[in-house]
């Protein structure tokens, strides 16, 4: 498949452009680079992010791969998740947008005021 | 700002990440790579985009700061939209992660099918 691929609408890596580049989606596997975290930790680590959402987010980027899920036969089951060989493929990219995101917020902040005329 | 603060959902930042990777904000901005656009051609260009989501889109990324936009006085007016500087950078960091999508979309769609036990 070629980038400009993704310019077709019948092109399977549509779905995973979507997933890829959902909020919760970048922001789960970012949390994840630094190593495996459990359910609870991943929730208290990406504000605003409901359990209902996790969950679906973790089992979409499960699907596609890009994690590993283990559960340890405690009671209660103890869930943890952790990037694949795929998954961190996938960080590199995203942690490149997302550092480029943090050091160019004052320069699109700046050009919203001035979009919205109160620069 | 640094990227965990993207972490914290009063995060300015956030808003931008949702422009950045919103699926018509990843193909607008890659669209736009190789020189200025038309917005009909950006239409026929972008598979599946609604003549609205694409003036939405516009507008959004055009208001970050992204996009230029330029009106010849014919009638009817013709406008155009160019990458500014800050989208150049950004449409950089995106192309790797739309080339690497595009790359790895075998494995992905290998992975589904396993997950969904047709692999």
């Amino acid at each position: 498949m070629d980038a400009k691929d993704l310019f077709d609408s019948a092109c399977p890596g549509r779905e995973v452009l979507d997933h890829l580049t959902s909020r919760w989606g970048v922001l789960v596997l970012v949390a994840l680079k630094d190593g495996p975290l459990r359910f609870h930790l991943l929730r208290d680590t990406i504000g605003g992010i409901s359990e209902k959402m996790l969950s679906q987010t973790l089992r979409v980027l499960g699907r596609d791969g890009l994690l590993d899920r283990f559960v340890e036969p405690t009671t209660p089951p103890r869930v943890t998740y952790s990037l694949t060989p795929l998954g961190q493929e996938a960080v590199t990219h995203l942690r490149g947008l997302v550092d480029w995101i943090a050091r160019s917020a004052p320069d699109i902040l700046a050009a919203q005021e001035k979009y919205d005329g109160r620069g």
